[in-house]
């Protein structure tokens, strides 16, 4: 196992490095929230909020699904629509109230696969697809979910709030595949039954609530420190990571590990005192948890392999989105 | 002026027939409202609605802008993204409270053309875009965007609720222009200040909360009658117009003015008793309204000129979505 190769690995994933025009797109829309000083949460977060009275946020957020998926599993695309959308709620501690899509498609025998893996993924986790919007007549096939969610303005959980100190949980449900057309998705939830996958949504709603974190988002596209990296890029700070603390599925090499889009997986960041009480939950719906670092101020991400101790990424000069979160406090 | 020819653009016309294939992607989505219960509107309506408690509805839209507006002015694109979202909010009686996008873009001048046109348009309407996805390498340029609202369940004006013995209410702002790069766009808003724009969409919120409509959308692709088409479909009636009595810009041919899709203007029905009031509350925002037809129990949509009476949809042949719709209440 080499420690260089593995960083070689992560920070040159085109999962990771696509993220970057969020910037340039981000900053022509600067001053959108002056329009109705509502918002809470623009840019930056797996999900946005505003507020809307009695102490509550909605939730809004939008997934395109890569492309590359939509080419190589129209079915999978669908389901992952809904898996990614409903995770992106998860991750800001609310509940998924309910979806829509807008589907261009260039044939119906894709239109009708996409379909059928948007209902079994509704199914599945238990949250309405209840409109949308069909092109029937694009040159390509493309998919784009939006959620909606609420969420208690005092039990939310951003990616800007860590601090150091803070001590970082990782937690992936190891109980998966990769997906046959798609290694890179760590497939944790076609083969569970709906209540526990719902129950793997609903667990970060009572983790929020009782707040138990300072932040958190859920493992995407970047993987596992790609995911971690944009959290403290959000939160202005940096961390360091022991790689073997990192809960891993055996048999899968790291490079590959760190890059996979799992079905079930959180980076979430605590006080010290309220680590025990996280994982305690976590592992209850068989989400594999480990604190797997800590928070610093200085603004990197140092990664840990026995004595050896590298620079992954290096905020002050490498930038994943390139902006940093405020909640609008 | 041929009622004939009228009828023949109307009925061809692009924006209606590629509605059609609504009627497929919803039957592979049969059962969504099954998994959560609280689905109150799913398709066939502007947004589509779910409870969310305290007699409230969480209103959820997505419309995917059309390729060949993309093509015609990135620009306006960005700004009708915004346009008609809001639109969408408004014609369900709902207040709109933010957006998402996604992005996909193949070029970076097209990205910042865009996004210049979704900050126009969310300056006009004060509504903010507060998040979304940015897709920066796809070998197509297209947007999505996704809005939120919320609404007071005895306030919710839907498509599918008009009645036989209704009047039909048709109210288009006439101080617009063609837009120069897509002449099928009846531009009402670039050239108005910001609160003209504003109190046209807050409008609709008080004709809702005062409950003086049966049913009603706004006018989008399908143009007036296509949307006509569309409400009396989803009400399971039909109707009768008088083609004259459309609010109709001088100079127009009514072959263009059928298709166009104005900035401003919905198809409202209402009791006989309550149309004065709600074209009164139209016209005081520039909305020009005139009552121009009566929905009918056979289910057919007649347009009458002179003493000329002809058919434009007869429902039980012709489909323009396929699907009716139903609020659950």
């Amino acid at each position: 196992m080499d420690l260089d190769s593995i960083i070689e690995s992560v920070k040159n994933y085109e999962g990771i490095t696509r993220k970057k025009p969020i910037k340039e797109v981000v900053s022509l829309l600067n001053d959108v929230d002056k329009v109705s000083g509502k918002t809470y949460i623009s840019f930056g977060d797996d999900a946005s909020a505003i507020r809307i009275g009695d102490g509550k946020l909605l939730l809004i957020a939008a997934d395109g699904i890569w492309g590359r998926l939509m080419e190589a599993d129209p079915y999978w695309a669908g389901y992952c629509s809904v898996l990614v959308n409903v995770n992106d709620i998860a991750a800001m501690g609310g509940t998924p109230i309910g979806m829509v899509n807008v589907l261009s498609v260039k044939d119906k025998e894709t239109c009708r696969k996409v379909m059928e893996g948007i209902k079994d993924g509704v199914e599945k986790f238990g949250v309405p697809m209840v409109g949308g919007h069909v092109h029937p007549d694009t040159p390509y096939n493309a998919l784009d979910v939006s959620i909606t969610g609420l969420v208690s303005e005092d039990a939310i959980i951003t990616s800007c709030d860590a601090k150091p100190g803070d001590k970082i949980i990782i937690g992936i449900d190891l109980d998966g595949r990769q997906h046959p057309s798609f290694p890179l998705n760590w497939d944790t939830t076609s083969h569970k039954k709906p209540e526990l996958v719902r129950a793997q949504i609903k667990i970060m709603e009572e983790i929020a609530s009782k707040k138990l974190l300072t932040a958190g988002k859920d493992i995407s596209n970047p993987g596992t420190l790609g995911t971690l990296g944009m959290l403290l890029e959000a939160s202005n700070v940096g961390a360091t990571i022991e790689l073997e603390k990192i809960p891993k599925k055996k048999g899968i090499k790291w490079e590959d590990w760190l890059r996979l889009y799992p079905g079930a997986g959180f980076v979430l960041t605590t006080k010290p005192e309220n680590t025990r009480e996280c994982i305690s939950l976590l592992e209850s719906v068989n989400i594999t948890s480990n604190v797997a670092g800590e928070i610093i101020n200085e603004k990197k991400l140092y990664i840990t392999l026995d004595d050896e101790k590298k620079t992954l990424f290096d905020f002050e000069k490498d930038l994943i989105m390139g902006i940093q979160e405020e909640t609008q406090k």
